[in-house]
């Protein structure tokens, strides 16, 4: 039997409706490749580029200082990739790259990228494989606390922008003229609590976090005009004392980072932090109980995996039971566009 | 006027029929992970691993000695991009995964995941802006001759299994029953002309190419029981002296590697080498003349940008022009499946 025999009796056996086809595993070998054009035309300002009018392969290399070669065969990609239209050799912006990869536009996401192309994301994509067998992220230099401090003050500073959509989201779940006390736990940017000051006049937020990335929420709350009503929580939040009297406590991508028991025994202290009929506000990645759907927060999970060593995405029915082991009932769950976060919202009653 | 509103404006601006998102910016400036999920399924040999029955993530954990947790996480990344199937705890192959991803498959493509995971292939991405402000490859060790000599060996070697169907559907184009002399350029692992001297027991086979690549091709040709209808043509494919009295001249994957006017002068060489009525048979990426579809063709222009300094993918009438201007007549363009390869046939008048 000849080797096209066994490929042939191989695929046959599979008894598909179609020919098997090696796109999709060749597709993903290659996505890397996306990431580093999208990542390339970024650096270059090309979409900005575009949007101000240089419109052809020569132009936008005169402008990019680029050769046309190159700028041609980025762009076509990105046509490709769905970031550009193209109409005979001229490129534009697409709605979607107009507000979010066009420089003059607020909605910008370049210092997003900044943290997603950081080390603190990336670092831990290089050996998977590793990872898998180690159970835990596999790093050549292991972060010292100082520089993990610094790497999330980082982060605090370059994921503001693409979170004040979702925190005026999740500030619309609390009512906006009651006086209330409310508690950022992890606040990083800070843009969840400043998000509920300037919706409601009279709430004060305390904001709690390492004291090198209070200092970005701090200014946000600044710049945003609440900062008469902030006030900064240093520590820890697994070992700090949260207080007491407040009528709302807010966790943005917190629990994520830590396993089942440590959650619960978080949510027990937030609990006891609460007054009765406070609430506790949850913004996540949360996938169906299946853990593969949606793409995007089930997806989420490979960056638990590569960066966390306990870490998870967590799903609805998992939330639901680590809420009612420390206390809270009538747990909600509500999606918070325009993002493919959750607001997961229950009560002390 | 506040940020929000800032943002609200510039969002309605766009005269959207749907709020803009960010997902798909999101989704490629991470598609990267993609990749790394994929190599490391592979790496741990977890898709045969769930072939021979072990289906849950810890009897996974358990073969590939890893943890319930990370193999979880893994498996069911793989699920939502399309590798696995999951049923309660329960993972499956999917049926192309069991043809491509199972190493007791006879497709199985790990050997092509080695190249493209390799240097050759990966380094050149690392810094895409770089290289489009440079108009050709950036590298920090820049690859000798020996090198790069050795580094075709190896594609050679890893690229067999992959380029079998694509080799055999290359050489039904061929009269199997006449008596013909078949030169193939920049032979690599040999397969297309093998295919053709499988198909055609009268069919004497010349591959060109550098020793190092030669000794790989010349493995195959003995493996597949051809290698008494075989030469060997050592050299630079645009320096050797061809020979003439071909009665067809292969070249797979060849042009894309070289600028237009080389392309031209060597086609004139492959026109010179040829008998009248004989044919050149090109196999490459052939995107339309729009340049942007389809996909994979289409995309492969981002390895000619990354890795080479004149590369590109022709389009259907780049490929007509550039054999007209070297004498040939009758182009024609065949698909070649499975894969997203083209054949472009002309004939010498």
């Amino acid at each position: 039997m000849t080797r096209a025999q066994v490929i042939g009796e191989t695929i046959s056996n599979q008894g598909l409706g179609r020919q098997p086809s090696p796109d999709k595993v060749f597709e993903t070998m290659v996505a890397y490749q996306r990431t580093a054009a999208l990542k390339a035309a970024i650096d270059l300002d090309l979409f900005t580029s575009i949007g101000e009018g240089h419109t052809t392969a020569s132009a936008l290399a005169k402008r990019v200082e680029g050769t046309d070669r190159a700028v041609r065969m980025l762009c076509d990609s990105l046509v490709v990739l769905g970031f550009l239209t193209k109409g005979g050799s001229s490129y534009g912006l697409t709605a979607d790259s107009a507000v979010f990869l066009d420089k003059r536009s607020p909605a910008y996401v370049r210092s997003a990228r900044k943290f997603l192309a950081s080390p603190l994301v990336v670092d831990g994509f290089r050996d998977l494989a590793t990872v898998v067998r180690a159970g835990r992220p596999v790093s050549d230099e292991p972060f010292s606390e100082e520089d993990k401090h610094a790497a999330w003050a980082e982060f605090a500073r370059n994921m503001a922008g693409l979170s004040f959509l979702v925190a005026q989201e999740t500030a619309r779940l609390l009512d906006p003229d009651a006086e209330i006390k409310v508690l950022d736990v992890a606040a990083g940017h800070g843009m969840f609590g400043i998000a509920i000051a300037q919706q409601n006049s009279r709430a004060t937020i305390v904001a709690l976090d390492w004291p090198s990335v209070l200092a970005v929420a701090e200014e946000n709350a600044r710049r945003f005009g609440v900062s008469h009503r902030y006030r900064l929580l240093p520590g820890d939040a697994l070992e700090a004392d949260l207080g007491i009297g407040f009528d709302a406590v807010v966790m943005p991508n917190v629990m994520h980072l830590w396993d089942r028991p440590t959650n619960i025994r978080f949510l027990k202290k937030v609990h006891a932090a609460l007054v009765p009929k406070g609430r506790v506000i949850i913004g996540e990645f949360v996938p169906n109980d299946d853990r593969v759907s949606p793409a995007v927060p089930a997806l989420f999970a490979l960056n638990m995996l590569a960066n966390t060593t306990a870490g998870d995405v967590y799903t609805v029915s998992e939330y639901r039971a680590m809420l009612s082991e420390a206390g809270f009932t009538d747990s909600q769950f509500r999606p918070l566009p325009p993002a493919v976060h959750t607001a997961v919202i229950a009560i002390k009653p």
